[in-house]
């Protein structure tokens, strides 16, 4: 058969699994999205309608793939928490990067409508780029989330301060640039304060905190995931139930700190081992 | 400052450049698609619409990458060959197979009502997993080629007899399998003359053959490209100079062999190795 | 200069440094020893000899990669374990695997005469081969040497009984093969007993448990360690002294379990995780 | 069994096949040389036992490596070319550069005796790190190589130079070094004739050229490989036919140019490429 004989080209292609008991974290961030900011004329420094589209679109990641435990997102970036022995797709690098970065711009694009109604969206079509990174340890995923999310304080105080500037201050973003140059958080926190009486942590929790969304259990579904810890947890009736269960977590959106241990003693469930 | 603690966490990234002087194949195939064809009830054995809709959503991802100097479809699935040394994204493994998946993607969503009016999509919506492989020799590229055409052709002669069987033999599928089992071309193209009267090589070739997709220069384009190989092709100017020259390609959409030698014979600048 | 031109060829090194916060267990085995056994006569089922050379070799390789923490080794293979943290050669893949096997395999060749006084080494000289893996949890790491504890006496009991049927019961090898289909290790345990009057479990630890080679440390050493804690890891003093440290550790060897908690309870340090 | 329960850590093991039709280059360098050179009183700038140990240890490894189609060394280091498709241990990485490195490393350190009678081999006992590097072209691999010759004749004209000045001309190592900063190697070659008269291109040729080790076929050998070509090159007998045919080889040591085409024309069937 002629395929036979072209077969062989199939031994180019690598396997690319990722290690087993890794979380695997998905981060897909909008590519060329200061262009697009700009060409649907976003509002400085945050634009409600395009972070809750984001928010929208990654809801529908996560309610997806129910080996997602969490997703964090802030500006035009998102990362989407596999659990740490996940087996979807037998945990190939490619094929989780490409379907959940397909999956959010699917969602992002046809729901562009319902956020920006009467602005069609008109090329180059918004796209995000993603990749998958591994973490061995949970203290060590929760720094990686942290991470993020001081990303989130950093920038977010730094646009907050900079456009007041501009928009309120009547500054060039020449000027305000220059103004800000080495300017510590204090000094930025100041400026809006004394210049324009605004205080920071008076800012809507979105912006300064960014999206937590992730798969809730009450008491009797959590009980459920302990009780099918004693059964074999690999028969097929049992990875049934535990999709099941999986599937009936509440996703729940939330704008809070996940850097002190709080968020995270409230749900031991989301970063707990299981086999 | 708060991110240089967590900073770390950066080198838990791995850097997956791929190797230079290999042709990177992108090829991308839809999610769960055997669903989404009965939901959308595609005619059967091939849909016009659906095909042409993919052909329109590669033609824009070719437009987009100028490095990609072919492209070829079938299904639902799609191959997009990128320039033996093209240096997009630095030849990383990830932003290519996640850039091109999601363009794709948005292109497919977002270009749907134009190809499916009054019919709207709903969830789960189309999304393409997409991978990259490396193949260093322009034979094993060709022979890649070549490898998805007669998987088309098998494919196709397959579903041509399988569903004529059906709708117009008045088998069950159960019946059209069964019948089929272990049947070689000869048999199948008898099958269609003989019962059905069908010339199966008078099908069109948009199902026999597929979809090919590249960049065509003219002579004079051509002899920019050999003229600007004196010039020092890493120069910022020069490559300024060539992006344009492949901007100003001109797309060609054609369904047509490419396992022979004819189709490269005619348009050897598709696969000439520039440094 | 003539350099430059061909320089390019290094962007065809593939970086290959393995993930932070990961034990390395660097594994060597032997080539070919079935031949080398049959060659240089090792006794059957065992040859101290051989077991003893195999050990003195490891021990120098642990004295000599400090960050090695503990070694296992039986038959013809031992396994390296760097520390969690380790910072040699950046961690790259390469670089471990072949630094590890060249030296053991340079201390095999060269106490060689020490170990088989009056025999001579002929080619093929004895050489290992070897390969890093990477375990993420401390307790993933124990289920390692657990795997390879276990292997070592499934391999051991049937050497020992197989031989001994051979050796004191007369058997061909044939015999003793099919005598042992299908047996279990009670049965095996049975035979050694009821037909030669053997206990297993009095057999030497050497061959039931393999060899442990560990760095120990004492309270005021293990101290030092909790001090410098304290202190910036990082700086280079404080590398220096840590280094000092685990080179003036005591270097044990040991045949016992692994297996069970014991082993590590009384040495905590020797998984310690440290950044 | 035992076992069972702990066979999982398997799964961390990473597959690390290299990609088919690619020249595989095991290069291996010598670990710590400058301390080694130091201690056994190497003479400078080159050693005539040094080297030939070095030769020998490598003439090992091409014999016993019957897909190694050439060798090229120089100083501590020798790169190991093996066939655009062996398939020696199915191509995994670790495999290959410990399996050379270590057989390397044996034959250094048992044929020391034979070098530098006399002189007993002292911990730290000479080894060598290695790693592999695919290159998927043929013109690119001669790069590789040509890479490899041009830095011996760089870092040769440089030592001839610098030890002439100080060994002849009386220079502390300190003055030498100021006088050849910046030089060109007309500049060296200058000093050289001018102040020791001394014609660089008389000296010996194994230190301008390092030494290259292929299997030679004669005519009738070739026309055996060209004849199996047409037979199925995978088939159990013609493997053993092929291997037979490399075994026959006759083993080259030459020291000559291999930048330029000549050798390589001479001898095409060096890296002519089979299936």
């Amino acid at each position: 058969m002629a395929n036979t004989e072209f077969g062989y080209v199939r031994s180019f292609e690598q396997w690319d699994a990722l290690p087993p008991s890794n979380w695997i974290v998905v981060r897909i961030d909008g590519r060329g999205f200061t262009k697009l900011c700009k060409k649907y004329d976003f509002a400085k420094p945050n634009d409600t309608r395009a972070i809750a589209l984001m928010n929208s679109a990654a809801e529908q990641v996560v309610r997806s793939f129910v080996d997602v435990v969490l997703a964090y997102g802030q500006s035009d970036e998102y990362s989407f928490i596999f659990a740490e022995n996940t087996a979807l797709f037998d945990r190939r690098n490619s094929k989780l990067a490409t379907s959940v970065a397909t999956l959010f711009t699917a969602e992002y694009c046809l729901q562009w409508k319902d956020f920006f109604p009467g602005t069609e969206l008109e090329r180059p079509f918004p796209t995000f780029d993603g990749r998958c990174v591994c973490y061995p340890k949970q203290a060590i995923l929760r720094d990686y989330l942290s991470w993020r999310q001081a990303d989130c304080h950093i920038n977010n105080l730094y646009n907050t301060v900079f456009w007041t500037l501009v928009l309120k201050g009547g500054r060039t973003t020449t000027e305000a640039e220059h103004e800000l140059k080495g300017s510590l958080a204090a000094d930025k926190n100041e400026i809006l304060f004394k210049q324009f009486g605004i205080n920071y942590n008076n800012e809507d929790e979105i912006w300064r905190k960014g999206t937590v969304i992730y798969r809730a259990y009450d008491d009797h579904q959590q009980q459920d995931g302990t009780t099918s810890k004693k059964a074999d947890p690999t028969s097929k009736n049992q990875l049934e139930k535990e999709k099941k269960r999986k599937q009936k977590a509440k996703i729940m959106v939330e704008h809070t700190d996940i850097i002190k241990d709080t968020f995270w003693n409230e749900r031991p469930y989301i970063l707990a081992s299981k086999r």
